[in-house]
């Protein structure tokens, strides 16, 4: 199959949108290959992912956003427009954990995530040699409450000139500040290590193992102001037991973290999250 | 929200399908509340289920199929139309076992499986009680390899007699024969107590114990002529263990068995299982 | 196989302790046919259930525990001794859902659970018809802030007249008063429809379905003073996604919900969990 | 925790056996600080492990073999004696696919998993800088039905010569011959990609989509002459639907296959699990 539009829209929902929608693409002998839609009936919200061949089509790519900003506006839809081709810029953010990071990059060499890696950026040197072996820059940038404001500017700085768009936390132990997030709305997915919202914060393992829980589990969110609150793309948990130690939790729960992080991950890169009112429609 | 007409359909996939439904349904008013739709590039197959309200409808729901044959002949789709408030009419066929009828049972009870259950037969006496209790006909035909052939021709009889659309096999031990089938073709829906294709045919349980697996499971599949190798609907697992006996198994098997088949039963009276080359298509 | 002795201790951890039981066992013909241990390392306790064949055992059943209590002084045990076949009396109170109730009253008549259900106690009538088909004594008393008090004592009452030495809330939606609670410590099992301690307190369907989560649990746990925050016993989730309305989410849950309080039943009734500084130690 | 001896056994069940065992550990001073065991009821047969520590005990680790064949050969005991502190030496081999290799490695580094890895042997040279990059000789033997047995033999005279006690295939798409298995009874681990015994044989993936399964699974077993059907360790399996095409299945697979294995891996290295009648016993 040859590259792909990808339309991501949503709007109030009213009659006749699918029909506008699928006209156009058909209008220009567009070939439709995928396509999902959801109402929520609660907001009266109708929400669309829709994704069609560029080969025939009879727009150019250039136009297209032009072309449908026609319907777009007359249904008052929140929408893009992204190509399959053009393959997001990932920058993860690691500390000492390697689980979660390593993950990613062999499903980033095995082409299981189609994502481009420019650069790792930690707190700590321990990951160096990670980011070597796999020829990815790695930029460590020490973090103290005197200094978070001096590196988050360059951290920023050296998302802009790698043309970053999307940001990963694979186990990130800063928090980072409003400013930052702003930089990059919905766009900044990180790793929690509990079944949100149980065990908010520092330690979760910890407090779940302190509360005899007899499972644990791992969100991965997008980052916003309020601490592990923001929208949830996906969620998973395993069992644990009275045997199980807190070492073996924090053991059986990196498991867990990496396959819901790296699951996040593609589904964001592959354009299938809608994030509505702190809740995201996934188009899986 | 009112009734609504469901269009489940497939065809070979082309250009234009979506745009011409979208656009029939819009062109009379109709209010699309739920789409889903699906291609197989394999065998280059489009399936869509679309589910659009009739209140407001401009066609009668008598004459929408008419409406509608003209896009389906130019497609070649093979389709049916259903409306929302039709409630299928489902037939229960018991043995011995209750655990898969009750979970039926006080699903319907609670509406929470909108179906009818106009009659429930069995091979055995032993759940007439339960079919009194909710104040349904009970039948019991007792089947011998000479009675198999009368028995069935009575069953059928009494099925059309009852209006009956779908048949459910409630863990029914008896192997229906090709005229049965032949009668109700991906209408028979069966539970049969392992992930299939593992352990096929008797006992089940006996032989995953025998193999020493550590998950068991449930196949809930239409039946065909080949015994349980029909589509399947639904399938779940459950770990077990060195620690469990067979009667363990047995009792823990029962509680997939009943959740596995309640799902796929109410994915089929909600017209959302599309059955294409010994597969479903589950639009969930 | 015939009765068995169980006997289900923990104590500070030594060496020797299950030379001593074991040799206790054995000196008096004793067959043991199941025992599992567990030391806590933190605390350095050690937990123990273990069980054996009354026939043949050369101490009678009554006096076992006086026998075995100079091991247990000698080790500073905190322990019970049972008897398989003593049955217990299980109390079961309700409100107007039926789900558990019918989960618990299946496994019972069909001896998976094995426990008496002397009578079940509602603050509502309608699920009277249940307990008559099953012909349990049910007792409604409507519970308002002015008749809590007494209503409490009269099921208090109720529950000494029935020799109840378990009670299960299967959905009661009242809360217990400490003075209640203090009659059955750790003997009064709670299903919480959330995967605790998220989502504590009333209706945690609707705060998952406004936080957006991925997946939906229930919890089960005794009842202790502070609220929803008993030793969970058994705790599962099941997937959710932004297809699911919070309707779709309640029928979900009380899936979950059934299967997570009849295990914990099940694990109490057979004398399999020991409470230990707010953590269950579960022997399955 | 310092070093500790871990028993395992099993032997005809009768009276008085952990009495014995616990008695020889007490009476030289042993503290047990992990005991789990198991009857199997159909054949009479018990099963235990057991661990103590090694400090303080009053027979020096290479008596204790000697000191506890008395109590062995009194009970007909198989069993095997060995020390938490001699490590494991596993051998890999592999082909092409690198996702078990990489979790196996992942582990072993963070020391999740407990063993040396002496050597990797494949029949491609795709993984040798897999290898390098960990520092672990590497070592290519294409096969072909010629060369199959002198390889065979180069591969056998090899592990004897890295001391290895465990051979790991990790997606190794060669088929063993019996001469090789018998020279590593149950001590060869494979991870087979379907949920056995369903999709014995190449390419289950493939058959798993035609049959239009709803999971697909991965299992760990030890290699028996008779292909895929050795005693199970380990299984566990992953949702599929109608979406997912082969490819994605192979995707999903993975990650199952993995965890499937890596899991396996470590139950075997910690000396849990005992073979007995084709089956396996997991004390975990």
């Amino acid at each position: 199959m040859g590259p792909t539009a990808i339309l991501l829209l949503s709007c109030p929902d009213q009659k006749g949108i699918v029909a506008e929608i699928a006209s156009f693409i058909y209008q220009y002998d567009g070939n439709i290959v995928h396509s999902d839609q959801h109402t929520d009936f609660e907001t009266n919200t109708f929400f669309m992912r829709i994704e069609w061949e560029l080969t025939g089509f009879r727009i150019s790519r250039e136009k297209i956003a032009q072309a449908f900003s026609f319907i777009a506006d007359k249904f008052q839809m929140q929408w893009r427009l992204v190509f399959s081709d053009e393959v997001p810029r990932v920058a993860i953010m690691v500390s000492k954990f390697d689980h979660c990071l390593y993950d990613l990059l062999l499903k980033w060499q095995s082409k299981e995530i189609r994502m481009e890696i420019p650069l790792i950026v930690s707190n700590h040197e321990d990951l160096r040699p990670v980011a070597e072996y796999y020829k990815i820059p790695y930029f460590c940038f020490p973090v103290t409450p005197e200094t978070k404001k001096s590196v988050e500017e360059k951290e920023i700085a050296l998302f802009q000139e790698y043309k970053v768009d999307t940001v990963v936390l694979a186990r990130y132990m800063q928090v980072l500040s409003s400013e930052f997030i702003a930089v990059y709305p919905h766009r900044i997915i990180n790793i929690h290590h509990s079944f949100l919202p149980a065990f908010v914060g520092a330690k979760p393992y910890h407090q779940a193992y302190a509360r005899g829980v007899k499972l644990i589990g791992a969100t991965s969110h997008y980052v916003t102001e309020e601490l592990d609150n923001g929208p949830i793309i996906v969620q998973d948990v395993i069992n644990v037991s009275h045997r199980d130690s807190l070492s073996d939790m924090i053991n059986k729960g990196k498991e867990v973290e990496k396959r819901v992080l790296s699951r996040a991950v593609k589904l964001h890169v592959e354009n299938k999250v809608l994030v509505f009112h702190n809740k995201t429609v996934v188009f899986d």
